[in-house]
C-alpha cells in the first residue's frame, strides 16, 4: 500500500469514542479537512469487541485514505485507574493499526496540542474548536454536529501539520 | 482455522513481559502443559513497536496451538495512571489478538486466580506456585529459570481451566 505522504490521520482514542481525521497538507499554510468522524462503540457490548470494531474502524481509514503518519495524544492524566486502563486498550490499538500499516507515528501532550493551535498552552476547549475552524475554513454548518473527540483528533492532526512544517527539530516521533 | 477446545491460552499482559501459557485439559482433574514461556520487549524500542511484538507473538501461539479461549486477568489496580495505561495497551493488544482469531474470552480478578487455584483470596505468591506444581506435575528443573509472568499466565490458565470445569455457572465470559 503506498501511502501519501502529504496527509496525517489524527486520532482521539477512547474505549467508547474514538476521533478519526484526516486532512492534507497542501503547503505549510493551507490545510484541507479529507474525513473526520467518530468510531462509538456501545457500552452493551463486550471489551475485545469494542476494540476490534476500533482497530477495523481506523483499519478501514488507513485503507482508504493512505496517510503517511499517525498523529496522536501522549497521555499521562486519567480520572482514575480503570480509565486509564481503558483509555489504553483504545490507544494501543490505534498505535497497532498505524504501525502494521507501516506508517510513521507522532505523539504530543495536550499542551503542544494547544500551544501549536492557540499558541498558549492553557487555552480552553472553545477556543482550539475556534482556531480549527479558522485554520481548516470549516463552515459551521457542516460540523456543528460533530464530537467532541472529532473535534480533538483535528487538533491533534493540525498540531502535528503545524509541527512538522515549522518545528521539524521540536516534534517527537516514535 | 480449527479450534482445539479443550485447550486454553493464559496471558498475563505487559508492555516489557507479557506470560503466555497454554494448557490441555483432559478431563476435570487433569491438565498439561502445552506451552509456556515470556514475550519480551526492549525498553529502547517505541511502544507501537513493542506492541506489535506482543501482537505479532500471540498470534503465532494462536496459530500454532489453536486453543479455543483466553484467560486474561481483569485488572483495576495499577500503581499508577501511566502503568494502568501501558498494560491496557498490552492488554488491548492480547484481548484483539484473541477476538480476531474467535476465540472466547473469559476474565477473572486477582482474588478469584488465588482462590481457584489455592481456595484462599490472599494466598502468596510462593503458595500459587506451589499448587500451580502440583496441579501441573510441573518438574522444577524445567521451570526454575521462569519468570513471575509465565507462572502468572499458567495460574490464569489453571484458574479458567477449574472454574469451566467445577464451576460453570460462576465463571465470567466477555
Amino acid at each position: 500500500m503506498d501511502l501519501i505522504n502529504n496527509r496525517i490521520l489524527g486520532i482521539d482514542p477512547g474505549l467508547e469514542t474514538t476521533g478519526v481525521s484526516i486532512i492534507d497538507i497542501s503547503n505549510s499554510s493551507s490545510y484541507e479537512i479529507i474525513f473526520c468522524d467518530c468510531i462509538i462503540t456501545s457500552k452493551n457490548k463486550k471489551i475485545p469487541q469494542r476494540l476490534s470494531e476500533i482497530y477495523v474502524g481506523i483499519n478501514e481509514v488507513i485503507k482508504k485514505y493512505r496517510p503517511f503518519c499517525l498523529a496522536i495524544e501522549e497521555l499521562f492524566f486519567a480520572a482514575n485507574v480503570k480509565t486509564a486502563m481503558n483509555v489504553g486498550q483504545a490507544r494501543g490499538t490505534a498505535l497497532l493499526a498505524a504501525f502494521l500499516n507501516k506508517m510513521e507515528i507522532y505523539e504530543y501532550t495536550p499542551l503542544e496540542v494547544k500551544q501549536a493551535i492557540v499558541g498558549y498552552g492553557r487555552a480552553s476547549k472553545e477556543q482550539i474548536k475556534y482556531m480549527i475552524k479558522v485554520i481548516l475554513k470549516i463552515k459551521e454548518d457542516n460540523f456543528i454536529s460533530k464530537k467532541d473527540d472529532a473535534w480533538d483528533s483535528l487538533a491533534i492532526a493540525v498540531c502535528h501539520a503545524n509541527s512538522s512544517s515549522f518545528y521539524k527539530k521540536t516534534k517527537k516521533s516514535f
